[in-house]
């Protein structure tokens, strides 16, 4: 790819997983997602976007992946360090990949670990799924979780991706300015936003949220309304924007013509909770323990929810900052840090940042924010 | 939603399943995914976008639907038509709903059909469906395509949707004059096309393909890379953009400062392509039907590939215009008609165009591209 990395960097990868999967006795995993595949090929393509065909990699216990595609991505598999590409013509109504995928199943061996726990799915149809285990005459199990632990660690050369998205993120957010003011509906900020980050640098956009009121919003899923922007209301703006497949997370918020003093005190309160857990995210402690240092600023026990997670090749992936997650913080782990604070019934505010976790001080990815909340 | 449907909308969608469950002696349908739970519910978020939390809703043979859902979506679907809507707090590494789901389908009863052939995934972790299929004591088993089968027949306010969409895809490609020129990364292209997406009212783009080059491009499916136009090169722009969560999918080609005659005929045998597509695509023809008739044109075979395809709350969904695909179409189906040909060894050219399948001549979309090549 022309922005990937070198063929180093994805034989390590592989070499990570191969380790596990001998510990493990494995013959194969099967990957069937976009982030896994791209993840060990460097196969990078918004075309995943079209259910209409299923793509599968192999990696063997050992030896090199095997890619077995729609012939449509052959040119691109291609310019991958990928050399066994086998390919059929889909979508096919009768077979759509179900023999070529269980003949190199069988040619490779078990038993086959398929990504099954917390935050995966199987990209393919469950009848075929069902024809491939019946007609490769292979044991199927689940992956031992070895691809989510090999993801779970960046390399320097994948933060520097994450850091770079996040950099320009930075840029659209210092230009909201340009985009918001009273009377501007939100859902055309929501517009402008995506295209500031375009015009930034960023790949593509795969998800924008936000919400705006005077005492905060009401959730950050809701998909913007055509209401308007008033003077008093506070603003915020939640980006995963991508650049070479990897992801930013992290929000601002803006108060619109001037700041009150609950909002004011509502953000503060948010950065103070973001500084405590960057103050815990070091090795050793748990998920668990840097959402207990937020939780104990913003309030609300267990019901404050997850404060965090970690992020990459999604917009959120692996570790949770619950009071649940008991997930161990390594270096090379990148995760957001995002206090959350009831504000009234039913309204609320969110702050969010990203961080790497290092052997000392976790470094900040996002441009971090300060404790004065931004007027517009 | 404030641009959703009328709850009669939502209604008659689930009478439409109903009857199919019914006549299949299925006791309920399992959604999981983003299109198939909006398409029932009217739930419309970017939320999906983070893989951590699974997202259930069950249609009973009778009776009205339940989601099952993680609590920070239950204001969002709170706004929907459905009223039995139960959360719990994810994500749990526990019990991530399983048990709430398992309950769910215990009450309801079964057997649970699930979509399971082409184009569908079960989105939620596999180890967790195992442990579903044993709480809830029922039977599993395919949905016999109803979802599907629903899904394709559009409403005409659906239509009208996918028409608003194509709009607003026409209004930026008319505007490709002030983004592409030679010297200007392909790249550079990409962020552009996609902002005026979103200045002509987009809400967002999942998907944009295209390339370039003088002889045509390589593939449609590669990321754009840096390298700059040049005059004498064709331009394809390709997108799946969003609006009320319905896609359009069409492209358009353009000639960097002259066009050859080589440009020109392929552009013009694309053209007709699609003219024979539009005059076979009636009620009663087959998705194989209108496939040849393009085939017939551009040539290859077989080896044509897939020359469209259908369309809606997905970039692609439904019928495959292929050799292979027998689908009868019929009134109220919304397809593409994407024609490809060969310029050079390795290089092609593709056109696309959406349209409806009506009683009499299908209905277009998106605005058809006339026989003369266009330059910039």
């Amino acid at each position: 790819m022309s922005r990937g990395f070198a063929v180093d960097d994805y034989t390590a990868r592989l070499a990570r997983a191969q380790a596990g999967m001998q510990h493990e006795g494995l013959g194969a995993i099967l990957l069937t997602t976009q982030p896994d595949v791209l993840y060990f090929t460097g196969f990078l393509t918004r075309f995943w976007e079209s259910p209409s065909r299923p793509w599968f990699v192999i990696l063997p216990a050992q030896g090199d992946p095997v890619a077995v595609i729609p012939s449509i991505g052959a040119a691109l598999m291609g310019t991958t360090w990928i050399k066994d590409i086998r390919t059929w013509s889909a979508p096919d109504p009768v077979d759509d990949g179900v023999s070529l995928l269980a003949d190199a199943l069988r040619e490779i061996g078990g038993p086959v670990g398929v990504p099954s726990h917390l935050e995966t799915h199987l990209r393919m149809p469950l009848a075929d799924f069902d024809r491939v285990k019946a007609a490769s005459g292979q044991v199927f199990t689940d992956d031992r979780r070895i691809v989510a632990g090999c993801r779970a660690i960046k390399s320097d050369a994948e933060i520097a991706k994450i850091a770079d998205i996040c950099a320009i993120a930075g840029r659209a957010f210092d230009r909201v300015t340009e985009i918001a003011a009273p009377g501007v509906a939100l859902s055309q900020v929501f517009r402008d936003f995506q295209r500031l980050l375009l015009e930034e640098g960023a790949d593509w956009v795969p998800y924008l949220a936000g919400g705006a009121g005077p005492e905060g919003y009401g959730d950050v899923i809701s998909p913007a309304t055509d209401a308007p922007l008033a003077a008093g209301d506070v603003l915020m703006l939640d980006t995963g924007a991508v650049r070479d497949g990897y992801f930013c997370d992290y929000d601002r918020n803006f108060a619109i013509g001037a700041a009150s003093d609950a909002q004011r005190a509502a953000h503060a309160r948010l950065i103070e909770a973001t500084q405590a857990g960057l103050e815990a995210a070091r090795p050793g402690a748990t998920a668990s323990d840097v959402w207990r240092a937020m939780a104990d600023i913003v309030g609300g026990g267990e019901g404050a929810g997850r404060l965090g997670h970690g992020l990459g090749l999604q917009l959120t992936e692996g570790l949770s900052l619950t009071a649940r997650d008991h997930t161990e913080l390594r270096a090379g782990m990148v995760i957001t840090l995002e206090p959350g604070i009831k504000t009234a019934p039913g309204r609320m505010m969110v702050h969010e940042e990203n961080i790497v976790i290092t052997d000392g001080t976790p470094r900040a990815l996002s441009p971090l924010a300060g404790p004065t909340l931004t007027v517009i």
